[in-house]
């Protein structure tokens, strides 16, 4: 006998359920039964949550934008315990949505029905760390700031670093293809990842958890699970290859008057700055007055159109300094920047990165509409510009800011609360105008349930078909993180 | 009517036909017909080579190794052209082979029986660039050099540079996922391939040829034909980041005592060399003793049983000289370096690259049993030495050489000519060391014709079962590239 759906939903009345807000129908797979739980709880004991309370939690995303109905999340310590959730959860056709620091922003986390939730949290063992290599091996619940601190007393760092690492899962970076501030200078997930080891949708387990920096024997099945967002598979181990740590980190924060200066500069800055470039980050004004309302933080330099973080990472200080002081030089006697700063000392940087707490202030406004858009970098803040006219009053704000070195646009909308009339303004024409510039409508943040319908902005139809096949292929009952990703098979 | 499969191998007794060498049997493809050739004539008039003696040479490797029977190369120049010969193929259950500069070393690129040749040659036009992305986007059948020296008038470099850089095509670099010398630095193709356009095996095209550095909208589709050697489809254009031009280059040549010396020299320049460290290759006596003869060049250095090529590549040329000469002052004083000389203008550096001409200088020594190696870096040189007392003198030599910064080893037996029995000798004992190191038996060369059957020493059974169902799903007829990378479906 089945639970009845809307149970897990009841009492709870700060987040609209996602199925009652969008236009979505359940799927028909198999409903929990005590027969279910019963056998989890033999499974791992101890490790089974069924309880109302101590689910929702699980169901609701970090920006508590969807919320599921989920009766039970699962805590597998072991990929043998994975394999044995998924062969069981295949067989009565239940659907499984993995997760992991729940810190995504499309709603690729959270439940959308019933699914059962597959938390990594107590995956959460290093494997092994070669010194020689940089290469680090570990399970896939591992926090990325774990992993990072763990690194740093070996004199390695991740090659990845973002604003949520203090919660987020080395596996769900993975699955999501996390972007972040290093990929500037250490590239994308797909090049530092050198393995993993997955969990298919019928339990059984792929090993491709080599640790070798080049390998060419077959296809890379790994990547395909790269930013599939736990559609195809549970990855449950990752190998990963981990820069040295540098020597000296320096940031520089800058005043620019225009947008065209930004550019600019960016383009200075690379030349003369080269190898030592680690990160090159823009925000609007709006963005620094939401961060000063809201956190209480200040700019440390005179009020400005547009703000840009320069980060610098090399093996020198002196050289470093050098090269950073060379080029401040030159931005400030050229008029690219009217005013700035420079912090070496590791607690001035850390007060400087008023960057990585935009997203959080935002939250404060009420609700966000987030969007993450590639874009040839000339035409990066003209959608913005663009769309904050054609909204006028009816947002309370319209923000950029984003990865400049990456073509990476966050453009963010404020409301007091949802608006389906406001989103009807911003949607689809945010993806038309992306389209048009053959950007992409999800940098970093993939397309999870919120945005999975308008994939066709940056893909062909072939393209998604083929994605679909997939899919089929490697998951053919469907019951891996379903209504995320791809939209409906025709 | 079929055309006799043996007609294009008479007469040429340089190489053994493949099919003769080895045990494999042709599958059962359509026969070509005249009626084939006067299509394909009708489609790009004077762009069909038929002829015997004009079709030789692309029946041949590079290495003379291995040798197809093709009757036909077909020469499009366009997406379209591709298409439409890949349609009529698969309509005619006609096999097809793809190839580019033909440079590879596992017989990828030539065909076993008479696979009809589908030569990527004159679709070599570049497409565009942009300056201020460093976002490169031309066709499949630019030569890599060619490509190189058009970037560097414009103050940019390819991502990958390698020895047989003046032939190969950038589209079988990217089928073949090659490495080279700059991976140390720039990360692999999977990092630096921004889009695709790829032409599947029924004729229909796939266009993933997006130039965005992030773009998380669906799975990675073009992952799957990196490194796929044109068994899932033909690359006919490239979308590819890449890296400034380098304001300064320094190359230092160096002799070591033990190849633990080469190792502890290693870890002590990455170190202090950090983010301008671009190659760290090396090479034994053996290798600098072949160039000698044969080639006619001499060691910078004085003789030792290693050398050390390291190549710097960074913004400010006094910076990086202080840091090379502080390095090489360390690595002296400690006796970690008994020899060496350093070059910084580009004449002597091009002068050094001994290295890029080891595997010229073996193949003057008649038949190369050539293995591609990836390794932990300690046990790198135990397999040269391993082999070495395993073969006596049945072998004429056995070198090793390669990209130690990645792991990467390449072992090479020498004979006057091609024997079974040393074969014998070599295989499987080379693949069973590598697995028994967690290894790769191939790390950038691929497995092409001669290594599929060896996929399973670094591969398990689930994944490469998986990798044959994408073969079936993507090319059900199998009409690509067949008899390559995978080995046949049970």
């Amino acid at each position: 006998p089945g639970v009845p759906r809307a149970r897990g939903c009841a009492g709870s009345r700060e987040v609209v359920p996602t199925c009652e807000r969008y236009a979505v129908r359940r799927l028909p797979f198999a409903r929990l039964a005590d027969g279910d739980v019963a056998f989890f709880e033999r499974l791992m004991p101890g490790r089974v949550i069924a309880g109302e309370e101590e689910v929702k939690p699980f169901n609701v995303d970090w920006l508590r934008s969807v919320r599921g109905c989920s009766q039970l999340v699962l805590k597998p310590q072991t990929k043998a315990e994975v394999s044995q959730i998924l062969r069981y959860c295949h067989e009565r056709n239940l659907a499984v949505n993995p997760q992991g620091g729940n810190t995504g922003l499309v709603g690729g986390s959270v439940p959308v029905f019933d699914e059962i939730i597959l938390s990594t949290a107590l995956m959460n063992q290093i494997i092994s760390f070669d010194k020689v290599s940089g290469i680090l091996v570990c399970q896939a619940g591992c926090v990325l700031e774990r992993l990072s601190e763990y690194l740093e007393e070996q004199g390695f760092i991740m090659p990845l670093d973002l604003g949520a690492k203090g919660s987020c899962h080395i596996g769900g970076n993975v699955a999501t293809n996390a972007g972040g501030l290093r990929l500037l200078r250490y590239g994308s997930l797909r090049g530092t990842v050198l393995g993993l080891e997955v969990v298919l949708a019928d339990g059984s387990a792929l090993d491709c958890l080599t640790s070798l920096r080049k390998d060419n024997t077959g296809y890379d099945l790994k990547q395909l699970f790269i930013g599939s967002e736990g559609t195809l598979g549970v990855i449950t181990a990752v190998s990963i290859l981990c820069p040295q740590k540098p020597k000296a980190v320096n940031v520089a924060f800058l005043g620019c008057q225009s947008f065209a200066k930004v550019l600019e500069t960016f383009t200075t800055c690379r030349a003369m700055l080269g190898e030592i470039l680690s990160a090159y980050e823009f925000m609007d004004e709006k963005c620094m007055e939401l961060v000063e309302t809201h956190l209480k933080l200040s700019s440390p330099v005179a009020d400005s159109p547009f703000y840009v973080l320069i980060e610098t990472s090399g093996s020198n200080s002196t050289h470093d300094e050098e090269k950073l002081n060379n080029f401040l030089e030159r931005a400030m006697a050229s008029g690219l920047v009217t005013d700035g700063t420079v912090a070496t000392d590791e607690k001035k940087i850390k007060a400087s990165h008023l960057r990585e707490r935009i997203t959080e202030a935002l939250t404060h406004e009420g609700y966000v509409y987030k969007y993450d858009i590639s874009l040839p970098v000339g035409k990066l803040y003209d959608l913005v510009t663009d769309m904050r006219a054609r909204l006028g009053h009816s947002a309370k704000n319209v923000v950029g800011y984003g990865h400049l070195g990456d073509g990476n646009l966050h453009l963010n909308i404020t409301a007091e609360s949802y608006s389906h009339s406001l989103l009807d303004a911003i949607e689809p024409f945010v993806y038309e105008w992306t389209a048009r510039c053959s950007g992409s409508i999800s940098a970093e943040h993939g397309l999870g349930f919120k945005k999975r319908h308008f994939i066709h902005y940056s893909k062909p139809r072939e393209a998604v078909l083929l994605m679909q096949q997939f899919k089929a292929m490697l998951d053919p009952k469907g019951i891996l993180n379903p209504y995320k990703t791809l939209p409906s098979a025709p």
